[in-house]
């Protein structure tokens, strides 16, 4: 193990202001485990705070690690842990609840209002050597689940939720809203799984509706709006059902105008996603049984010492998903 | 019973032409019942259908029969009818799905696009002495339940479907939006249930949110919005409690503007409804074992044959609810 | 088309007693589709009826045309069908409800104790040339799924609606408790899709249940029960986890029993299923995208002139499913 | 506050061994509240330890602290807690959760196999003077719900999960099998709602089943069984309406003999219970909104120093609910 400082962080000072430096190597509490990270991803919200220092009402006032898409080895567990040991390999769910608030008992922690979210200030993320963390809250990778698919658990999370909170089942037609301006990336949602897709230009929101109900053969029963675009909230609705779910996971303007009486009327629900919650065992299960494939999605590697470069590379959106090596001695996915 | 010729009804010609006429009494088919109607309640959309000729995309263009809230007594039934008898006293569901579709198949046949509707252009309702239904869709009440109590299971339906969709259940804290501009009103309200009400004049949709949950010293996780105002709508999705749902029910314009990126990073459902379906058992339990009042709604009685001066009192905006007597030999409640 | 008469059907008239007979070719009612039959499977159910001429209460008393499992081409519509027309290839689902009852109002048609049901006494099956069905529950096949595969929905229904009622979703774990004494059949499971296989011998229903937590690792949520047999059912119990879930697929004997505290106190739901309802679609859904592959189920196929030859290969527990082929110009699968 | 050592306390040493001793006053941790004991009722489990030493695999190996329907004064709070202060009034949901697992992630903490659970060994309960308790788990009493109703929110849990797990919902129609032989105990139901009753003297459950139905009208969609008695079990079955649910609330012999057939094939679920989950504030807001009436059920009351007189007369089975007051300065309800 490394020395006390020897923990080199991707820390965000202010807005422009990102550096690497050495911090000190945490101590787990009891129920808490120490890992060597290995694989880190890095998000565009990860970018956001580099350049603007807030995502809404979330400023970094302090210095903060960045880094929530994450994986790495235990190498010390707390006093109470029981499931956890020494070696194993896991993944890392950012959210851990303070409170047993009404939010973590009805199973809904990711809405609980003092969670801690690794690189939401104030608090800390991982993108660095070191790390300490819930054990509750790491889940142990099967042998044939690479430290770098236990990085994109948490991507695939919000994937996750968005199909469990639009209730996507054996057969679900499913009209996902996203990516459609760019030929390249519809290509790539072909290769991990797409059935069809659609290049929209200029199309009104009732035409892009139309042109998803001829392609599929009927309306889809869910949309997966994932711009936060108000013409593609439009078009999610007007796409959708009647009885069918449009289900929000990009974030755009605060207000948006919307059809509301088609909605209405048609009984097409309206859910929007905030992170998700309870999705890493199905994650690992999807990821074990091979019945999902996100390898692909990496398309750069960085070591951690290289951070800078590899912010500068995901900020000029090249590739998909950036990844950071942290564990010097190991840089295999 | 009456000679053919003598059935006594509403009829709207179009836009402003109201009449009282003659028409054949129906003979019911094998599925069918023929029904002596007896309690009929005037609703805000005969009254539209009479003053605009149309709602929406459904227009008069044929003389329809008005009324859809009612309730009568069974005089013949159709050869495959076995639940019901002559002399029977029945609630009527007035949506009566003409295809078994796949929202039929799946239990959400009020989404059917091909349902008949009593009153809704171009199906007759039966505001009239003589009116044939489906068999299916006609309840029987119980002894203490009265037919103008079976008439309004009609609008009771909306409430009871709006409470469904909600998830309302045991213990659950719900805000209803509507009438808060009308002390009157809201003493009815309280009459009939509500444990508090506030009257709203010109707050701000987040100041109304802050005093709802002041007032039920928490924020409810149901909002039932019938207004269709667009700040009513923005006041529920900010009142609403992370997790809940905002439902509904009343209509206003098409394009709405709504703070969507609040709803949706609190995972505030927004569910709308249209009419109801597998109501009516519900409300036949709830008004048997007097869970629920509805007789109070009831402020004005007229004999069928002044059904021009009743909806010339509902036009008015008088009392709450008008009802009509279509059974001459009986005007009781 | 063939003259009257020439529609040569697979009849039981009573136990032990198969016969191949010429029956008339229906004409299809208003809402009705006339059907050119291509495959039709040979279930269980059919080989029960011909040996013991009953099913529990379900007796043969009137010479009953066999099959259920079936596609189709449509060869002449009713005139008020609008979403067929001849030519179209569709799959048959047989339970078809006669009246709109409270099962079928809420979706739940499978259990309307009025449906007609292909090949339940007294409702004649469509193992035959010719057959007339309700438009409605004919599904149109997609080009690229086959006559056979259309077939084949049937059983998988079975299976769908099963999972459904477990509610399967992403990532469920899942055991599936049958076929474990034959090393065969558990071959086949995996080529359709198991990840793992345990051969039970004589365990206790205890022992079972270990076995499958040590090879999953963890208790599955869900358990699938195939048999109807009472150890089965125990070991289902024993191998659910708290909060799961066992479906009761497989039919034994009526009395059964089963460690029901250790169901309780876990909260491990029993549920049964009762053939299925609003599968078609899904089914077609999974075909279609080739998410599912049942094609290596079909080991036999026999011309329907040759059904009593199919019926004692199959009463004879040879392959898997055995499918005959009605239409004598095209025998493709 | 009391002097040290001044914790007067009903402690179960063994079978038969029921003893007042003084106990230390507690020293709240940073999450946790202590509390002055007011209203603790004797639950059956409470005299089962006192009698039999043990409860299935629970067995009192240490003198433990009975008592766990409870309610009290906040007179200390801990460093982290923010919601209570000294001088709240506040119920005691008995079960605290000791670490996240996935039970307790989904919101199912009733499930956590690591609970901490008042009076079930080893934990110790709360009838004493001095208890304290996590501070998430005590709630908030409104000023118009007494002390003893607080109390009684733990055996009002158990009807409300069993509620919930049932989908009990407006219109409902349930049948709650139990006190069925005793008249006097069937005249208490009807005081607290029930609006049928049947008193069961020698009939077989499918008898009981049909006296169900033709009292109600129609099979109930829901059944709640309280006696845990294999005949009832089978009652319970054969009277639920298909696709309906019955609830297991008694716990009787471990093996049960059940009609598995009947069931599944009419998808009438069958869903045990454990204790309850995220009941209290339900069991608040009913108490507050007096929708529900316990008060009629406490029968007896004892000073805390004459607890066991009050054990004796509960043990006799006198009465419904016997209360201890553990505040010698108030014995107000």
């Amino acid at each position: 193990m490394a020395a006390p400082g020897q923990n080199l962080a991707v820390v965000v000072h202010r807005a422009g202001d990102l550096r690497l430096e050495n911090r000190p190597i945490p101590e787990p509490g009891p129920d808490e485990v120490l890992l060597r990270m290995h694989s880190v991803g890095i998000c565009g919200s990860d970018v956001h705070y580099w350049q603007h220092g807030r995502i809404g009402d979330f400023v970094v006032k302090d210095p903060m690690v960045l880094g929530h898409e994450a994986s790495g080895t235990v190498v010390k567990v707390g006093s109470g842990v029981t499931h956890l040991k020494p070696g194993d390999r896991v993944a890392i769910e950012p959210g851990v609840p303070r409170e047993m608030d009404e939010f973590c008992r009805t199973g809904r922690y990711n809405l609980s209002p003092t969670i801690f979210f690794c690189a939401t200030p104030p608090d800390n993320g991982n993108l660095c050597r070191y790390y300490k963390h819930s054990a509750s809250y790491c889940y142990k990778l099967p042998d044939n689940v690479t430290f770098e698919e236990g990085a994109l658990i948490e991507p695939l999370s919000v994937g996750i939720h968005a199909c469990k909170r639009a209730g996507v089942t054996l057969g679900s037609k499913v009209f996902v809203s996203g990516s459609d301006l760019s030929a390249s990336r519809l290509q790539k949602a072909k290769e991990v799984g797409a059935d069809f897709t659609i290049q929209v230009k200029n199309e009104t929101p009732q035409e892009v509706a139309s042109k998803v109900e001829s392609l599929l053969g009927c309306m889809p029963e869910i949309t997966v709006e994932c711009t936060g675009v108000q013409a593609c909230i439009q078009a999610g609705i007007y796409a959708t059902r009647s009885g069918g779910t449009l289900v929000l996971v990009g974030l755009g303007p605060e207000m948006v105008t919307v059809p509301i009486v088609n909605a209405a009327v048609r009984e097409v629900d309206i859910r929007g996603i905030f992170r998700y919650c309870n999705t890493w065992p199905v994650a690992i299960a999807l990821l074990a049984s091979k019945r999902v494939n996100v390898k692909p999605l990496v398309t750069h590697r960085f070591p951690l010492e290289k951070a800078l470069e590899a912010f500068e590379t995901t900020k000029r959106g090249e590739g998909v998903k950036v990844m950071l090596k942290c564990d010097p001695t190991d840089h295999n996915p």
